[in-house]
């Protein structure tokens, strides 16, 4: 047995494994007999673990394995970070709620993001948190108890769609919907965003990144409507092919968003965006949507409102690959972001991305990496805050970008970059 | 008071309005009370009208006004002929339901086409019919009765997506799916696709057809996802983007569709497909997706894959214009519009359609109106039967078009059609 105890940097509070097994589901239960005697129930294979303020039950495997299983339950501590985010996101996102302070959360799996919020988010009054798998949802609710917030939490086994079609039990939809699934979102964004109230907010992650990065480019035009791109800020494209379904899904449905956070962590990609019924902004939903042209060979890089497909390069005259259509809008509602920030303490990880997306130009949907650059250039990589002056002393927009640290966003053109870098 | 009789020219049953007030509500009950003692009880404003084999409670003044009105219960006499294709595609379809002989109808009305369904298909058993207007519904259980189908009927009062989403009993999901909204089916579709079963049919409807026909392109893209063409050939491209939009929603829920009929009869259009559950052949489904490109200056069009705003026509060099994204694959299963066929008795309307079906070219996402070629000839309209020989005996393919008796097929461009009928 390893007992394992990290710190935990939002607030200062501790998140605390309590335990981590080798390699035996028996032996978790045993332990928890002998040393956990408050806990409401043994759960055969479950062990305890804190994140944050919130003590949480979860198959002790997924705090060995490399790749959590996925039964009996899912749980992914290396979700930690998004979950930090969502908190502050959702913390942040509560003032603007008008009636129901509610949270619906689809997946919830052991309930790790939803207890969080009941825990955390003082300010949301109800949460309602929905799996399919009953074991996961057994789970959840001891957590609850643990937690003290069974009060507020409502627990429910069920297909997502029909969870979220039910709605809570006074209003007919719900002050925030989170939906963080395994792979694709592609299938349940419609039910999500149905899901909403008025002004509320929608959070939907894709984990499924070999598709949105480009190495299943039939599978993603499929799902999100628009072309990868498998480049060197495919995960920018993947982020706005996501918004990008998101927001024509929503048009469809006469309704209109605004993404107010959205962010790329690994393989895991999640928008934040707030939910408006107007059919007349609805209509308007095209203005954000766009292309990005890539060229292969030289790296040249461009935003365009129309689809080309015969597009060529003018850097170097080869033809251009097209990206998307995808969302070409802001990523981030700036007030929000500095909101998250205020909320954020010493979490310096959580502060880190939100610092690049306050910096973050709003209007070139793809960014640089500084290695790219380097290469052209045949020296060692410049670091980014000495491009972004050198790129903003030439009199050209730059900044960083939330999405990549060691990558930078401006309007000059690759050209015009190398000579200035030069 | 007009009593009015219309011969029903499906199997020789009459269509038998019976009764018509002029402008009194009151009146009909009174009436029904008098001559009508058999019915289960009085509705006020209501009536008793039968369309075909099937006696129906309709809003009395729903068959005096010119355009039906929707309070007290929506009924459209009007669309009698598209009921009547309906019956026919269920007829052709009940044999390859498996196991579930359901049909689920989400905007019911008064109930027209679930209890014709009830009445004139006896190979669906079980009938799910659903309308947000409880005095529609309450119509619509009244006419089961008087048709001795209420054992079969199943009526409730729901938002269609709740509806469709709680499935019948015993399954998840429908047999048939039937959606016959007023105005668009846009916000709905994803819905009566996640209700339909493995090889299963939808039916949809739309109505809004200044939008589809692109009187509102915006409103069409955001919608259909697809640029409308407001043209002598509009019908096509709206009815294609519908299909598109259906297909591209499958997609996206790993499910494929393949049209087995379609129809436009005046502003209304509608597709019937089946549906199977299989990424792979979702993968597919840009093969079947294209654009139509049209030349507003000298009426020259054809289909491409590739959107490309920058095309000139090739006759006169003029931009052209691009509608769809749109369905290019088939509108028909040729096997399934002769089954069709084979149960339309003597009812010549639907079989001028059916024939016209059968007769239809596949590849070709647009026709020609005869009065358009004549207007550029200088000569009075050809008849159809003469332009398609002549086609024919030049080498091309033609055909005649169900969407439109004035109109033809054929994969010959403009200036060979004029030289031909020159």
């Amino acid at each position: 047995m390893v007992l394992l105890l990290v710190a935990c940097i939002i607030d200062h509070i501790d998140i605390e494994v309590i335990w981590r097994p080798t390699n035996s589901h028996d032996s978790a239960c045993a332990y928890n007999n002998k040393y956990r005697m408050k806990q409401p129930s043994c759960m055969d294979g479950f062990v305890e673990t804190v994140e944050c303020k919130t003590r949480l039950l979860v198959p002790a495997l997924s705090l060995t394995e490399r790749v959590p299983p996925k039964v009996p339950a899912f749980f992914n501590p290396a979700a930690k970070q998004s979950r930090d985010l969502s908190i502050l996101a959702y913390r942040a996102f509560a003032p603007r709620l008008k009636k129901e302070k509610t949270l619906a959360d689809g997946f919830t799996g052991i309930g790790a993001r939803a207890l969080r919020v009941a825990v955390e988010v003082p300010e949301i009054e109800q949460v309602f948190a929905n799996d399919a798998n009953p074991t996961a949802i057994e789970a959840a609710r001891k957590s609850a108890e643990l937690n003290g917030v069974s009060g507020k939490c409502r627990f429910s086994v069920n297909e997502v769609c029909k969870f979220l079609m039910k709605g809570n039990d006074s209003e007919e939809r719900f002050g925030i919907v989170d939906l963080d699934p395994f792979g694709t979102p592609a299938r349940h964004v419609d039910c999500v965003l149905r899901a909403a109230l008025d002004d509320g907010l929608v959070s939907i992650t894709a984990t499924d990144t070999a598709v949105l990065c480009g190495v299943y480019p039939e599978v993603c035009l499929r799902r999100y409507y628009g072309r990868p791109l498998n480049n060197s800020y495919g995960n920018e494209t993947a982020l706005r092919l996501l918004t990008s379904l998101i927001a024509l899904t929503a048009s469809r449905l006469e309704l209109a968003i605004k993404p107010v956070f959205s962010h790329a962590t690994m393989h895991y990609l999640r928008v934040y965006a707030q939910v408006s019924v107007s059919s007349s902004e609805a209509n308007d939903v095209y203005a954000s949507i766009g292309h990005v042209m890539h060229c292969f060979n030289c790296g040249h890089r461009l935003a365009t409102a129309e689809y080309d497909g015969n597009a060529r390069c003018e850097l170097c005259q080869k033809k251009l690959r097209v990206g998307g259509q995808l969302w070409t809008g802001p990523l981030h509602e700036k007030g929000f972001v500095a909101k998250m920030k205020e909320q954020a303490g010493k979490d310096e990880k959580s502060k880190k991305v939100l610092d690049a997306a306050l910096d973050e130009i709003d209007d070139v949907p793809y960014y640089f990496k500084a290695d790219e650059i380097s290469s052209k250039l045949r020296t060692n990589p410049h670091s980014i805050p000495k491009i972004i002056e050198k790129l903003r002393a030439a009199g050209y927009k730059a900044s960083k970008t939330s999405l990549n640290f060691g990558a930078f966003k401006t309007d000059a053109r690759l050209d015009r970059i190398i000579d200035v870098l030069r």
